[in-house]
């Protein structure tokens, strides 16, 4: 029988933008008891993630829970809105801005692509002027959606999305805003209702900390209603019916109880913490990392600083160097999962993944890996990075303290 | 705080058919870490798993193994075959086939239903010679697909697939079969090759003893060639890219790791136990069960004792009394889950569940447990029942031995 | 390698008078990571536990934690109060009075055995008038303690310690009173303070649920008097330093920290379950369980109904008939454990386990195992057993209420 | 209620020498139900753990397990071999000898304390040629045991046992040869019959892995013929029951189940990842970190570089420097719990584990907050700590190979 413990000794250090490392508590919540979803203990249980769910999202609106992963809520968004041949315009910020792209197309959908030339758009984020531009043009409002990326996971770029709706308005343009925050979700700073997004697209997997397989779309008011008229065929991902049985707790269908336990423990622990300052640490740690790799001489792939990912730093090799290779070599030296360059990118870069679960030291044991590994790849760096993380971390105290200090 | 440990002091007793009672051996197996779901260790667990899988639905063909609960995977199996306006033949068994029926309206197919008249239909299973027959007529094959459910969740009744097969052939019908088998599969024996399954549905939270939260499409090589001439939209349910990724143990979007790891221990449990073992334990103490209700001098649901379902137990309520009423009886004096009456059977009966990780003295519990809640409720009852069950419980020991004394 | 899995499908019913079956809640709790028992959270748990297990043992005294098993704290209790070569006063309630006198005597004491004739000293507990009588004539007060045993466990007797208090007070002598109720902790009502005992040993594995592993002293200001001038050896047993250092919540050297988790949590259940609510579950279902015995047309062992255990039931067999026989068949035909008969009373009874996480549901599937197993075993019984339990469940519900039901 | 949980976001880091963190797997394996500890499966673990435990202790004799903690294995040893005033030679080469020689005094034993002078005896381990000296003076055998620690958990002095042997031997004295590895087993090498140790001392929580709770003493049939004349009292921890009883994989009192499945799966690792391996890994850590001490500019505790630790390292601070307020500001700052000053050393020295489930990112993410905590602390260190480390760690490649990647 294969062990399904594949790690030697000691911890495996899992630095992917996700699925990020799930936290024991969050696992021993998933281990209890699955109950009759349709019995009084569910009741209490749904209502309580559906409350709790909305704060991390920041809206008043419904957030529907599928008991999918992240990428059927992508498609949740579009065929509950859209209706077959609709054209909406979206944003190439990288790999999974693509792929959106092309579950629209699969779906029957017309989407029309905007970015910077090149390999500029995977380094730089929504334009927002681009998208405002487009919108103008459009005078006849074929344009039904408009869809961006917020954290885009396989850049480490993290897009203005406030800007995208202001964007929008002074086009004065009637299309809906869909937004993808899969990585960004209770890393970043997000706010639906707020920044008038009319479905903001999630996970589990990544900053809710748990492991993949349920997803979410927040929506609007206006979503709703587009959803009346929209054709596209949809039977599990409608949300109507959901939304309906979700006012007692229940599902139309058989819901994932024990990842709702585990989104319960998740909530509790983040809302513990607070929303800022779970923000406030990812910022800390990414800005951190990011003064390691430029300590070392390597170049961030993110070339917008005010754009920076507070989940994910994509490192860019030098000319010749496989990024691949270096990740091989962390991973079988010293046990440590880093992301691999996606799409364009592939073997240009690596990305290390700083979100969720994640602390000060877990970030330096990050970092000495990375640096360890590039210098047995024969990358050329500089010895300044982990001081130069150490600095910062030590002049910037983490705001959140141990509960039995408290 | 809500704790989410509900139950007052002993166990709870979880007797609906499904979600059934999760093994401690898969909740722990289910708390494995996380891994990174591009990683050499995923590529081995995920050729285990989807080898495995086929053990269960005696097939050579792909399994597909969707991270979204079984309701997707009905989605799937229509969307993947068939095009918009289709017309499709499906067979009235109760509350679940008119569920999946209002699923095919919803995407734009134009099922029929068949169907025995008033509640004989949800007594009584599939009736194939009507399928024939309605085959027959059909000669210009208008007809894309047969779908039917294998065992009825609503019900209590385990039709027979073979008879369904034959009677398309007989018809000499090009339709493809679909069949629903979500409570069904590791519980009754079911064969999607022998058979001539074109796509099996299921799902894992019934015989497979998971949480909710992966269903599977079993599919044939006629399905998958239907499915390149498919029109309706799909993508996160089309299976092409997973069934190609799946040759190196992978899939094209973020997977439901965790509970793969608990799919990898169910397919040990069951295989260690033995197929055959496993349903042999689960018609023993079925049999069982209706030997007591027969013996309390009530009516079992299912009125032809050849597909009486060895996964759950219909038990019909005299005139005047309220199912209901009776299960809320049994849930808050005992502690115990059972099934409701659904749709054209609501209030009339309830349903025992006896599948899953279950054997003699669970079963005792429930049979207890039943007899003493409708004591009460003021059913009037033979005492005659748990008598009845050991006398057969007795008679025929269980072919599964404990390991220790192996 | 070995599976410790060793169960087929369905549970295995643990039915033996402890260890009795750990909650699932209990087992999440002792997995919670392992931390300095030094640091200031361990002071934060260690005060909590410490001041929890008072309420259990009803007193205001401390209560020391050993984390060494049952059968330690015997010794401790020894240990620390008396000297060598001193006299006690020890009553034959059955094997682990039995048990304990014989650790005495290792241990240098000169204990003297109390108790009545034949067997019938294991049928009817302490008998406090011969311990007044023996303490009367002992007018220059040689014995330095009576020693006895509340719960004997291996009987399915609870002596009336306050009557025992009384005895020694009514005899005018200064012996101190040591009381092992090592399994009718939190089953049965105990009153540590009230019944005026000087030291009462208990342990983990029973009415706390917990696995073996931590065992308790809880002392009197005597006790403790008495302990300055004790002089047996003893270091690991010595409960001066650990009360000293309880005091901060701190022990003086490594506690079982994963136990102590565990503890906590068996607190919480207990107290929010009430201990009056414990104490008359444990009653109620061990009548159920008197009631289905007699009717089978068996004797219990405990031949005096004032003094049934609400803990275990000892059933006699029938002349001819061996026990372990019949312990046998239950074993490997319904996968439950129960207790064999211990000492004198070794294949003449066995003993049924009812106590700690039990509930109605889980009596009848064991009174159904067992009444399985004795006609398969072909001892001759009743059929009227079940039926009995049942009248008498269905007459007194359960106090205790399902949270989300409340 | 008190959440059990006091960590906040990210892993805590527990580097104090023991308790040393434990495994997911192990917690896992400490889950499964308890059982029957007279039943079948219980003799089948029994067996298995009795047996493998010997391979860790390289003995061919009877390694006895206790259901206690640590502590309780020292008075094992002591009161199993000896008898009341016995005199015994001890060394002073930390604080645990000392708590040691303290429980001889306690338990009526007569130790003779040999050291060198001041703190020297702390940073050097044991001097075997002053034991030979000593023997040789006894003329008469009246030291009846030589007991030494072998890892001093106090300083990080792991001493030459074999070196020891040999003193008795040259001495031709006949005294027992005590050995407390607690801390050493499974971390350095240690060979009981080689070296001719007659009872060696250890425990759960350090190098197996385990929470704290079960302890052990390997025997040599000197040791057990000495216990047939031993007077001490004895009941608990006699092991001569013990013994026979384990013959068939019981024991005569209630065990430690949880802890002994924990125990079989930390076997199951140690054997898995093969001892020589396990040893490697620990003095390739162990050497890593007194690297980056030395290149801090910090002093190491153990002045002789022969007799190093490969579990822990004690870091000196300079004068004036509050060991423990270093230590308050990482375990707030950085979440991480070190060991603090004991006895001699207390405020003077802080101790640093890397022992266990430890690998070369668990370790630089330990130096780094050590690093950082020192700079705020204002203790003036060299910035080449983590350079260090990491130069020496990537010129020795960890020997044991990640599971899927063999």
């Amino acid at each position: 029988m294969l062990k399904l413990d594949f790690h030697p000794a000691g911890r495996h250090f899992l630095q992917i933008p996700g699925p990020s490392p799930v936290p024991d508590r969050i696992l021993r919540a998933m281990s209890y008891p699955t109950i009759d979803h349709r019995g009084p203990e569910f009741g209490a249980l749904g209502l309580k993630v559906l409350d709790g769910i909305k704060k991390i999202f920041k809206t008043q609106q419904p957030v529907v829970i599928y008991p999918a992963s992240g990428t059927g809520a992508w498609e949740a968004a579009l065929s509950n809105t859209l209706s077959p041949g609709d054209h909406v315009l979206m944003f190439e910020t990288g790999h999974f801005a693509t792929l959106w792209k092309k579950m629209a197309e699969n779906l029957g959908l017309k989407p029309e692509f905007l970015g910077l030339p090149g390999i500029e758009g995977w380094r730089r984020g929504v334009q927002p002027q681009m998208i405002e531009a487009r919108l103008r043009e459009d005078t006849q409002h074929a344009i039904k959606a408009v869809c961006v990326v917020h954290n885009e996971t396989s850049t480490g770029v993290t897009s203005d999305i406030a800007a995208v709706r202001r964007a929008i308005d002074a086009a004065g343009h009637p299309a809906l805003l869909l937004v993808d925050t899969i990585s960004g979700l209770a890393c970043a700073d997000y706010r639906h209702d707020e920044w008038g997004v009319d479905v903001t697209v999630s996970g589990s997997q990544k900053g809710l900390m748990l492991p993949p397989g349920i997803s979410f779309n927040a929506v609007s008011p206006k979503a709703i209603e587009a959803g009346k008229q929209a054709k596209l065929p949809r039977a599990f991902w409608d949300w109507t019916e959901i939304i309906e049985m979700n006012k007692s707790g229940y599902w139309p269908y058989t819901p994932n109880t024990n990842l709702l336990y585990g989104l319960y423990e998740a909530l509790d622990m983040i809302l513990g913490e607070g929303l800022d300052n779970v923000f406030a640490r990812h910022d800390r740690l990414a800005e951190a990392c990011r003064r390691a790799v430029r300590a070392w001489g390597l170049e961030i792939q993110c070339a917008d600083p005010s754009v920076y990912s507070p989940v994910l730093t994509g490192v860019m090799m030098p000319d010749g160097v496989d990024a691949d290779a270096v990740r091989k070599v962390i991973y079988e030296r010293f046990d440590m999962s880093l992301g691999t360059g996606l799409g364009k990118m592939k073997g240009r870069m690596f990305r290390i993944g700083h979100l969720g679960d994640c602390n000060d030291l877990t970030l330096m044991a990050t970092l000495s890996g990375v640096e360890m590994g590039l210098q047995i790849a024969g990358v050329p760096v500089a010895a300044s990075g982990l001081p130069a993380a150490m600095e910062f971390l030590m002049s910037q105290p983490n705001a959140t303290k141990l509960k039995a200090a408290a």
